[in-house]
C-alpha cells in the first residue's frame, strides 16, 4: 500500500549503475548554476527600500544607489576571489572542503553549519518570494500564500526525491526568460524615462521625511541589500559539472553571472528610484516597476511576474540539490547521521531531501510565508561561509607558496576581509531582527556534529578488529545453555521446544508461577509431553514475571564459563491483524529488549503463526 | 526513574497472598454501598426543575411533587425486585451475571455495555456535581471548575491504583455526615415553614408562565428525575461483602437505602417548592435551599455543601471500584482485552482504573465540567441494565419454577416492565439531548466485545493441543540451517559467528553487495578469519538489502525438509544512550519483524554492547 503510493509519487526504483551526470556547456551552465544568485536580485532592492523609506521617505533613492554601488564592488571582489578557488579546486571547491582542508576541522564545520542553515533559508525565502511574485499579479491569492508556498516546496521535494536530472531545458530556459523579461523591463523603463522623458504617472508621493541619515541606517540598508550576493559560490562548487575545459568554462560563467547581477541589480534600483517605488505588503517592488513601465494589464507585466516566480522556484531547487549533497559529505565524514549518505530508491539522497522539506516548511508556517521576516536570518550564514572559504584560500597560498602566491594571497585575503566585515555588519545591524537565531543555531549545529562524530568514533573503536581476526574465532565451540520460558503448554511452546532440541545444548524449561492452580495444571500438561528436560518453577509473589525471569538469567550468567553464552528461546505468536496485538500482553517485547542489554545472552524468537 | 515516581505515587508492590476483603455490618454497609444512590438525590430535583421552570415558571412545583411521588413508586417496585435478586445470588447478582445466566450471551453483553458506559458517566457526573457543590459555596472558584473536577478524578485514580481498602471510617463517615446535614436542613426547613410560618425572604418571584403543561414535558421532567435512582443496584452486586447472614443484611440495607432516598428526595423537592427555588448556572438547588433555611453565611450552609461534595466524590469512587471489577469479569470471559484481568503491583485492576480515568477526564473536558450536559446521557444505561437484570430474574422464575415462583415472577416481571417503560421514556424524551450517543455506544461496544471474543477463540483453537502432546515432539531433531548476514567484518560479526558455531548446524555467511569496492574489502577481511563456511554474495542493483535477504531466506525455506527450520543469526549492537539509535539504521528491526512473519524461521539476536 505504502509502496504503491511511493512508486506513483516518486517513480520506480533505479539501479545503482544507472547513475549518470550531465555536463554543462557555458550556455546552459550559466542559467542552471546561477538561478540562486540572479533571483536574489529580485528582492534585494526591495529590502534596501524597506529599511530606508520608513525613516527618510523620498530621500531614500540616492543612498540606495550608493549602497547598490557598494554591493556591486563587493561582488567584483568576490568574483576575483572565487576565480582563484575554481583554479585550485577542479573537483569543486565548496566552503566546507576549502575551509577544512586549509584551516582545520572546526572552521570546516562552521562553514558546513552556516551553509546548511543557509540552504534551509534559501528554500524558505525563495519560495516565499516566488509566492509574493504570484500574489502581486493575482492579489486575490494573497490569503492563500502559506498554502501556495507549501505546495511549491512539496513539488520541489517530490521532484527531487524522484531525482530530477539537471535537465538543460527545464532548468535553463526559465532563467533566460527571467533575464530577458527583466532586461526588457529595464531597457524599456530607461528609454521611457531618459529618452522619451515620460514622467511616471499615478505615483503617490509620500510626505518627505526630514530626519538625519545615520550611519547605522545606511549599514543596515547595505546589510539588507547583501542578500543580492547569495548564491555566488554555487559555480565554484559545481566546477566538475562543466564540460572540458571545465575550470575555464566555470570562470567564464562566473564573470557572466556577475555581469548579469550587476546590470539587473543596478537597473532595478535605478528604476525604483525613477518610479518612486515604495515597498508595500501586497505587491513587490519589481511588480510595481513592471506596472509603471508596462502598465498593470500588459502581457509583459504578467511575463515579468511569471518568470520571477519561476526563477525563484529554481533557486530553491538548487538548495534541494546542494544541501543533501553537503549532508552526504558530512555523513561520510561521520559528522551527521550516516543515513544521509544513503541513496534512496531513485538514487537521490532522500533523507536529506526530506529533512530540508520538513525544516523549510516549518519556517514557512512559522513565518507565515513572509520572506521579509526570514531575510534578516539569511545572509549572515552566506557571508560567514564566504569568509571561511576565502580565508582557507589565503592560508593555502601562504602555506604552499606556489606560483604567483603573493599576488593571489592578496586577492583572497581581500575577499576574506571584505566578507568578514560584511558578515560583522550583517550580524550587528540585524542582530535583534533575527540574526541572533542564526548565531545560536550555528554553534549548536557544530556541537551536535562533534558529538555525533565522537559517537561514531567510539562505535568504530569498539567494533574494529586490531589483531588478526582469526585469533578471535573460538577454536572449541562451547556448550549451549538454553532457557525456554513457559507460560502454558500449547502448540507455540511445543514448536519452540522442538526447535530448541535442534540446538544441541542443555535445555532448561523455566516457569514463573503467579497462580497455584494454573501452575499445577501446567506441571501435569508438561508431564504428558514425556520429555526429560528439567522444569524449574519459581514463585512470583509480586506477579513480576519478567523481572523474575531476568533475575534468573542474570544468576545463570554469573555461572557461565569464559566465552560461553546463554540462549533464551522465546515462543512468539504472530497475529495477522496488527490491532489485535492490543489484546495481548506485549511483555515479550519488553523482555527481549531487556535481555539484549546483557552481554552474553542470545535471544531466539520462534514464531508461531495464528491463522484467522 | 519511572519506577521511582510510580512507587512514590501509588506505593510499593503488594504480595498476591496479602489480598483481603473487609466484610461490612449493616451499619457500615449502608453508607459504603449507597453513596452513589443517595448522592444522586442532590441533583435529581434540580434536573426536574431545569425541565419545568423555563416552560411553566412558578407553576412547576406542583407537577414536581407529583413526579417525585412517581419516582418514589418506581423506587419501591425496584426495591422489591432487587430483594429477590439478593435472595437468589448470595455471591452477588450484577446485571451482567443475571442477564447472561438467565437470558443469554447477548443480553448479558447489553447489560455489561450499558453498565460500563454508566460507570464512566457516574464518575464524570458525580465529580462535576461535586465541583458544583464546591463552587456554589465559593463562587470565585467557578472559572476553575474543569481543573477542580480533573483534580478530583486524579485523586480517585491514584487512590484506587494504590488500592484503597473499603475503609469503614473513610467511606462511611462522609455519607452519614451528608445524611445528617441534609436531614437537618429538611427538618429545619419544614419546621420554619410549617410550624413557625416563616415565609422565605429575598426570594425573587419570576413571572408566572401561562403555557399549557404538555404530557411530553411531564415525561421529560420525570425522565430527568430518574437519575435519583442510579446506584440502587450496588447492594445486590455487593452481597458477598456483608457479614453473615449476608443476604439478610443486604436486604435490610436495601430497605434502609430506599427509605433514605425517599425522605431526602421528597424533602428536597418539598423545600424547593416552598422556597421557590429556580435552577441557576452558578449555584445548585440544594445550595439555594440551604441558603434559605440556614442563611448564606451560617456554618450549616458550608457543612451541607462540603458533605454534598464529599458524598459525590464517594459516589464516583464506587464506579472506580466497580468498573475495573466488571472489566475483569469480562476479560476472564474473553470479551475485553485480557490485560484488564491482570492485577497491578498494588493488586488493583490498574488497567481498568487507567481506562476509567482517561474516559471520564475526556468527558469532563469535552463537556466543560457541566453535569447538566452529561445527565441526559446518564440514566438510559442504568435503566437498560435494570430491565435486563429484572427480565433475567423473571425468566429464572418461570424456567426453574422453584418455591413461590408465580408470586416472585410477578414482582420481577413488574420490575422489568416498569424499568423497560422508564427506559423507553428516557430514550425518547432525551434522544436529541444526547441519549442518542448512548444508543450508538452500547451496540458499538457489544460488537467490539464480540469481535474480541472471536479473536481469543481463534487464538485458543490455534494453540490448544488436542491429541497427546507427546506426539508433537519430534523424535529425531533435524539439522539446523543457519544464515548469518554480514555487512562488514567486525567484532560484532565475529561474536555472532562464534555463537552460531555452537549451534551445530550448517552455517552460511550471506552478504548483499551494493558497492563493489566495499565487497572486495569484505571478502579479503573474511579470508583472514580463516573459517571455511561458504560466503554467499548477491548483488543488489537497487540497494534493497533487506528485500534481497528476505528473498534469499524464502528461497532457502522452499528447500527445507518437513519439520526443519531455518535460523537467521543477526548480530546486533547495543548502544547505551537511546538517542544514539537515531544515528544508526534501524533496518535490523524491520528485518526481524519481516522474518518473524515466516512460519519456519527462527531469528536469533546476538548482542554486541558498545562501551562509551
Amino acid at each position: 500500500m505504502f509502496k504503491k503510493i511511493k512508486s506513483i509519487l516518486i517513480g520506480k526504483a533505479i539501479k545503482s549503475t544507472e547513475s549518470e551526470h550531465q555536463k554543462f556547456s557555458v550556455i546552459w551552465g550559466l542559467p542552471i548554476l546561477s538561478s540562486d544568485a540572479i533571483s536574489s536580485v529580485s528582492y534585494a532592492s526591495e529590502e534596501i527600500l524597506m529599511v530606508l523609506v520608513p525613516v527618510i521617505g523620498m530621500a531614500s533613492y540616492k543612498p540606495m544607489m550608493a549602497i547598490a554601488a557598494a554591493i556591486v564592488c563587493l561582488l567584483v571582489i568576490l568574483v576575483f576571489s572565487y576565480r582563484q578557488t575554481i583554479d585550485c579546486y577542479p573537483q569543486g571547491g565548496g566552503s566546507y572542503r576549502v575551509a577544512s582542508e586549509n584551516i582545520g576541522r572546526i572552521p570546516g564545520l562552521v562553514a558546513a553549519a552556516s551553509l546548511s542553515t543557509d540552504y534551509v533559508l534559501t528554500v524558505a525565502v525563495s519560495t516565499c518570494a516566488g509566492t509574493a511574485a504570484i500574489t502581486s499579479a493575482f492579489p486575490e491569492l494573497l490569503p492563500y500564500r502559506v498554502g501556495i508556498t507549501l505546495f511549491l516546496i512539496l513539488v520541489l521535494t517530490l521532484g527531487n526525491l524522484r531525482g530530477i536530472r539537471e535537465s538543460s531545458i527545464l532548468f535553463g530556459v526559465p532563467t533566460y526568460l527571467f533575464v530577458f523579461s527583466i532586461l526588457a523591463m529595464i531597457v524599456t523603463g530607461i528609454v521611457r524615462v531618459l529618452v522619451l522623458g515620460q514622467v511616471p504617472q499615478n505615483v503617490p508621493v509620500p510626505q518627505q521625511s526630514i530626519q538625519d541619515i545615520s550611519v547605522f541606517l545606511i549599514l543596515r540598508a547595505f546589510a539588507s541589500g547583501c542578500t543580492a550576493l547569495t548564491g555566488v559560490e554555487a559555480i565554484s562548487d559545481g566546477v566538475p559539472n562543466f564540460k572540458a575545459p571545465s575550470q575555464k568554462n566555470a570562470k567564464r560563467v562566473l564573470v557572466m553571472l556577475a555581469s548579469l547581477v550587476f546590470v539587473i541589480f543596478i537597473g532595478v534600483c535605478y528604476l525604483a528610484s525613477m518610479y518612486h517605488v515604495t515597498p508595500k505588503s501586497d505587491i513587490t517592488v519589481v511588480a510595481q516597476i513592471a506596472t509603471g513601465v508596462f502598465g498593470r494589464d500588459s502581457m509583459m507585466f504578467y511575463l515579468v511576474q511569471a518568470t520571477t516566480a519561476l526563477i525563484l522556484v529554481m533557486a530553491a531547487n538548487t538548495a534541494f540539490a546542494d544541501l543533501p549533497l553537503l549532508l552526504s559529505l558530512l555523513a561520510k565524514d561521520g559528522f551527521v547521521a550516516r543515513s544521509f549518505a544513503t541513496r534512496g530508491t531513485r538514487l537521490s539522497f532522500s533523507n536529506g531531501i526530506m529533512l530540508l522539506f520538513i525544516l523549510s516548511s516549518t519556517l514557512v508556517i512559522v513565518f507565515k510565508a513572509d520572506q521579509h521576516h526570514l531575510l534578516p536570518l539569511y545572509a549572515v550564514g552566506v557571508f560567514l561561509s564566504f569568509t571561511l572559504s576565502q580565508t582557507g584560500m589565503f592560508r593555502r597560498w601562504i602555506t604552499r607558496k606556489e606560483g604567483k602566491w603573493r599576488h593571489k594571497a592578496v586577492i583572497n585575503g581581500c575577499g576574506a576581509i571584505v566578507s568578514a566585515i560584511t558578515c560583522i555588519v550583517l550580524s550587528v545591524t540585524k542582530f535583534l531582527l533575527g540574526a541572533w537565531v542564526v548565531l545560536i543555531c550555528i554553534p549548536a549545529l557544530i556541537c551536535l556534529m562533534l558529538v555525533i562524530r565522537r559517537h561514531y568514533d567510539k562505535v568504530r573503536d569498539n567494533l574494529v578488529i586490531e589483531k588478526s581476526g582469526n585469533e578471535l574465532i573460538h577454536k572449541v565451540p562451547t556448550e549451549n545453555c538454553i532457557i525456554l520460558p513457559i507460560q502454558s503448554v500449547n502448540k507455540s511452546f511445543v514448536k519452540a521446544l522442538n526447535y530448541a532440541m535442534t540446538l544441541g545444548g542443555k535445555i532448561e524449561i523455566y516457569h514463573v508461577s503467579t497462580d497455584q492452580a494454573a501452575t499445577e495444571k501446567l506441571i501435569n500438561q508438561y508431564r504428558q509431553l514425556k520429555v526429560d528436560f528439567p522444569l524449574v518453577i519459581e514463585e512470583a509473589p509480586y506477579r513480576n514475571v519478567n523481572e523474575m525471569l531476568i533475575a534468573h538469567v542474570d544468576a545463570r550468567l554469573a555461572r557461565l564459563e569464559p566465552h560461553q553464552m546463554l540462549t533464551v528461546v522465546l515462543p512468539q505468536f504472530i497475529i495477522p491483524k496488527s490491532w489485535h496485538y492490543l489484546l495481548h500482553n506485549q511483555t515479550s517485547l519488553r523482555l527481549k529488549s531487556a535481555l539484549l542489554k546483557r552481554r552474553d545472552v542470545a535471544v531466539i524468537s520462534v514464531p508461531y503463526i495464528i491463522n484467522e
